[in-house]
């Protein structure tokens, strides 16, 4: 499927890796495998090899490694891309940074905690426990904080607290020249220079190899609540979520799941949920705070057809509801067996999510595939997980062709193609139709300015 | 004071200005002095012309001109900066927007406006004045907006509502070559590409000029309430501030003000405030809410020593205590006539604030110049406005050495030199020692990426 120009690493690129990292370097065909194939639906293309980094100054060291032979860089967390961004595409090294998972500092005065690139954002809350503070972000998968950083990920909490943009606060990089960038002081405000932190959220490997990044932690709550409300229609669902965000009311959590999604986690989690358009909503404050927004919501829902809430306060229920919207994505897969998905991430201004959503609907009952829809609706952002089978090509071309569509309603739509699962191989072609070639090229002009060589994370995000 | 190389505008450059605007192009003294001078301390150095432009289109045609001639160009909004980012330090142009102040659209169902450049905060917050939305971001100054998004500014709500930073969706601006960039969609998040919003946002006119912005709105809470408290000591005014922002206690303003800007206040509009060191506290939330945010705040402040809050909570008390501190730039100069100020800007985690702020006031006590002190104290930013006499240079050099220690202390403490002002002419040095000079080395290649002949506002930011 991938017709890319592959080179081999030169062997005494291969040599010095080997005497810097010993058995962490490695080129055996398992461990190339494994960091060549992502959650995608892109074929996997296993790098040439993998080299397993402990510190910022060996990331430093491997890159000029590299640099000196010309080998392509693939910046490597957990794996858990949806859009292609750990794939060799060029050839080259897997820079894999998931043993650099140190918790450098928490401080927790200034609620922030600086870490190394490989720690989990589950590993960085279970640290937490017990400081009255956690980190937000929270993707579906246990993705580790310099991937999340790289791809300017997000989850079920942005809607309140942020995506990685509002929560990081500075990060380390290594350049591609071996420049060593800290991008900020832990200040929770600076009016100081570019904003080289924002630049590196989200771009995806294609600049450096963040190593390190310092992330805004917030306070928990007094009082956490979570609901489950199911609606007739996804208009109706949709459209109490509008009214919620419009009303001011700082819903912490407001995820849409369609009917198939709830179908998926019955099945899956054995749970026994109303198979209907349903939203997950979680409340966070004090005790009369989280009272009064839910009364609040509760009166909008009803006013659109919502069924009473269906509440999950305790921690263990609050946790398995939320553990079920995390795992959709595994739980749809099983509707399929042998199925992968095509997913989609658009994200439209959310006036427009309730057409946007309603057209695209239509748009699904008439295909076959099954589609899972889910999003995080707060924010205007929903996913299609479109199930096809790799051994049928006519439904991976049909997931596209509902893929493409979709893009094309959201730009329509003063939209993006991507609310959070980044460019990576897919969209290289709608970043264009969503910026127009002018503004793309600025982008080009950076990556060049900063990596001329194109060897970070190469045939991502942009076209060099 | 300043000995840089300037040019003049050639003539021909000026007949194709000339054709262009018409009356809109103007050597005259007058306008050249007009836009020559800011509010900072440096002295002034007027444009060799100023252009007013009335659309991205015509400003993208005075570039190309400036261009085509090498003429530098200064953005100029309202011309309250306090960093010296309009002098025209290397000659020039001053591209004036102040008359691009339409109002492009206001989406009140997704909760944003765009805006061009040259329309002030005051002006769109009366815009949308029946809306039920505000535009929260409020610098002392009557800014632009493209002002405010091109120095990263904040104000007394950012530690609630963020700064430009975070209240920027979208902008676009017309870059050195004459490309038109569009930043981004008006959907709330996105992982589409380069983060060039913020990239622009903070970039004080070194990387193009920016002609529209599209605007976070925030709703207006369905209770307001002001509060004014006063404390023994710095410290026990900002230890209390400390633990209401890491009680999680979400405090819409909360500033600090010492006992000589309380006697600036007071003189200057006659009230009778406690000329002690003082916060000026405000809630948002529903009423119940806003009660509670109250009494959990007056409790943390009475173990810290403070009053009983003085409260105001109609609308023009509420309106009057935030033009007093809006305004206290203006009161502070009138403690000695003829006087100008060094401003200084720092911003350092809260942890630090307690023991930055305590340290500068011994600083402070052994200086016989008036200083007041105020800030941002919820962001851990706050401002020295020390007063000297611009006919004394002993003054002007004792305000200067205590701005250095500042920042030095400031920097010592994992802060920024600047928590909003931005860097302009004044900070460029410290931007080095804030960063390092691998990190400001990558900002140099993005400058000279994106603008090779040096063209946009030379001299700020950056030494190229």
């Amino acid at each position: 499927m991938w017709f890319f120009a592959v080179k081999m690493i030169p062997g005494p690129a291969i040599e010095e890796l080997r005497a810097l990292l010993g058995e962490r370097f490695s080129v055996s065909q398992a461990v190339r495998a494994h960091h060549g194939r992502d959650e995608s639906y892109f074929a996997p293309v296993p790098p040439e090899a993998v080299a397993f980094a402990r510190s910022t100054d060996e990331v430093a060291c491997i890159v000029a490694v590299c640099r000196a032979h010309r080998v392509p860089i693939i910046p490597f967390g957990a794996g858990t891309s949806v859009e292609g961004h750990i794939l060799a595409v060029h050839g080259g090294l897997a820079l894999d940074v998931s043993q650099m998972n140190r918790i450098v500092a928490v401080h927790a005065a200034d609620m922030d905690a600086t870490v190394e690139a490989g720690v989990t954002r589950k590993q960085l809350n279970d640290h937490l426990r017990d400081t009255g503070l956690f980190f937000a972000v929270d993707p579906g998968a246990e993705a580790t904080i310099g991937g999340m950083a790289a791809t300017r990920a997000s989850g079920t909490n942005a809607v309140r607290y942020g995506t990685m943009r509002e929560n990081v606060i500075a990060l380390t990089a290594v350049l591609a020249d071996g420049r060593i960038v800290h991008t900020a002081r832990r200040a929770r405000k600076s009016a100081a220079g570019y904003d080289l932190t924002r630049l590196f959220v989200g771009s995806e490997g294609t600049l450096g190899v963040i190593t390190e990044v310092t992330v805004r932690l917030h306070a928990v709550q007094e009082a956490l609540s979570a609901a489950v409300c199911s609606f007739p229609s996804v208009k109706e669902a949709v459209d109490a979520v509008i009214e919620t965000i419009q009303s001011g009311v700082p819903v912490a959590r407001c995820e849409f799941l369609d009917a198939l999604s709830m179908r998926a986690i019955n099945r899956h989690f054995k749970t026994a949920y109303p198979e209907r358009m349903t939203l997950f909503l979680e409340f966070h404050g004090s005790k009369a705070g989280v009272a009064e927004q839910a009364a609040a919501v509760q009166a909008i829902a009803r006013e659109h057809g919502g069924s009473d809430f269906a509440w999950a306060t305790k921690p263990e229920e609050r946790s398995r509801l939320w553990h079920a919207r995390h795992n959709l994505y595994f739980a749809g897969l099983q509707l399929k067996p042998g199925a992968r998905y095509v997913s989609t991430d658009v994200c439209v201004p959310i006036s427009r999510l309730s057409e946007c959503l309603v057209e695209t609907q239509k748009d699904l009952d008439r295909s076959a595939l099954p589609i899972v829809v889910a999003g995080h609706v707060g924010d205007g952002n929903f996913h299609l997980g479109i199930l096809f089978d790799p051994q049928k090509p006519g439904e991976l071309d049909e997931a596209k062709a509902i893929y493409e569509r979709l893009v094309a309603r959201a730009l329509a739509m003063d939209g993006t193609c991507t609310g959070e699962h980044g460019v990576g191989l897919g969209k290289v072609k709608h970043l264009v139709a969503e910026h127009g070639e002018d503004t793309v090229s600025v982008m080009r002009d950076i990556k060049r300015a900063l990596d001329p060589e194109n060897l970070m994370n190469p045939g991502k995000v942009l076209r060099i």
